[in-house]
């Protein structure tokens, strides 16, 4: 499996697209094709992985085992392909941009709706991902370099293992962005305020202690940008999960095109509230 | 002013200081020497500065001015020696163990009570110190070098200054404390949390970023302790509001011996919230 990202991209439709609700409407009726990235700010999106029911109680205890690269954001009922707890209208088979359908392969077809070749034995799976973040750190004043410089986040794979789930295993794969030292502490704490998209990073500093031998050859992504006194800061991937599935070697697979996120109805602030423990 | 610190000393007392009153009146009785890191824990312990009414407003703006160095967590009122909302049967003329009294000289006097030299125009500040963040990050398993040493933390002058006011001005100074990685993350948030003892740190990596040319060669303190791979994090100190006082060239100062605060009686948590703003 070839993982890459598409950058984000200037998209006319982007203007229009502030609620969920419009956003999935346009992408549905076609009038967006590229990364979802500032699309509905301030709402979850999530990666999407979608397996047969045979192999879903495993993805499902892998995530659970593995919440920092997965936080699991809604899981669908088998065959639906809705999840009503995180959208109004939402149909998981036409509101992505783009989609990778791998048929026992590392090779896949990409298409733009599931309809016709949808399951009535798939489960879907949706993810946090750092779009949520990086929304809430350039509110901050933080800046992102890769998205100064129109790049994708660079990432790479490392020698921390996941913990395995059945034919779920892998490296945990990591995306890095680097700031000046004041703005890295920022971007610790803000971060760390979203747990469904990743929450505070894993890393810190020297690349080599994590198994990155080469900073300026990613895995996946785009080359980093350094500036000068920069220190890079390593947050867990939703590529992860894409890494782990691309290991189990599924006779079917679905997910997202990277970039062409599911936009959610779900506040990012509301949600982050919601999964701390109430009283009985 | 020679500033130093005395090293946390174990202490017989210790034991039977759980309680903040308890710990005030075994210092008072003149059983307690030497540090009071440990004593009371999950309450603010502070940092004192204690000036004629004449500096007092001066000094007060610079505290508002630089409140990360310099968290105000009491102010008495002029020639009282109580704060009420600190503790009860508070006293700062006898409830520490050790005061230095600089009289228009940057050396000083030290002396384990101020009954006799107390004047009806003095007003005192108490401001949160690093006892409270320490305390929680080794509650939490992060282990700090200086402590499982023996030692005092290294502090360094920096090239930052602070806000200056009235003849109160000078550098920030910072504290240092190492960590691997992923406990420098750690030590970022879990500080954070706690803003009346200096809150996040301002600095991670490079020391000459912020103008420390050695870092083995603290200004005050004891030589750092770094293992392979640590990432030096430096924390705004309350030595910063010490030197502004020395600047300052007062008639009459007193503050604490170094590491030997005074206890209050406010929980180290309920103070964060306390601080919070509150609807009307």
């Amino acid at each position: 499996m070839a993982i890459d990202d598409s950058a984000p991209a200037p998209n006319s439709e982007r203007a229009a697209c502030i609620s969920p609700l419009a956003s999935r409407r346009a992408i549905r009726a076609g009038r967006v094709q590229g990364s979802t990235a500032g699309f509905a700010p301030g709402y979850l999106q999530g990666n999407l992985a979608i397996l047969p029911k045979a192999l879903a109680d495993d993805f499902l205890q892998f995530c659970v085992r593995n919440p920092k690269p997965c936080p699991l954001i809604g899981v669908s009922e088998p065959g639906s392909p809705h999840i009503p707890a995180l959208g109004q209208d939402l149909d998981i088979r036409t509101d992505l941009p783009g989609y990778r359908v791998f048929r026992a392969s590392t090779d896949y077809e990409r298409v733009s709706d599931l309809c016709e070749i949808w399951r009535s034995d798939l489960v879907t799976f949706v993810l946090g991902c750092s779009f949520t973040f990086e929304d809430a750190l350039m509110r901050a004043g933080v800046p992102l370099r890769h998205i100064d410089h129109g790049r994708n986040v660079p990432m790479y794979e490392t020698n921390m293992p996941t913990a395995a789930a059945g034919r779920f295993h892998g490296p945990t794969v990591v995306s890095m962005r680097s700031f000046k030292p004041s703005n890295a502490i920022k971007a610790i704490l803000y971060s760390d305020r979203y747990r469904l998209a990743h929450g505070a990073p894993l890393h810190i500093g020297q690349p080599e202690a994590i198994g990155i031998q080469d900073l300026s050859k990613p895995d996946f992504g785009d080359a980093p940008v350094l500036e000068e006194g920069d220190i890079p800061v390593f947050w867990a991937c939703g590529v992860t999960p894409q890494v782990a599935i691309r290991n189990a070697r599924p006779d079917f697979a679905i997910t997202h095109e990277p970039g062409m996120m599911l936009i959610t109805d779900v506040s990012a602030e509301a949600a982050e509230f919601s999964v701390m423990a109430t009283p009985a």
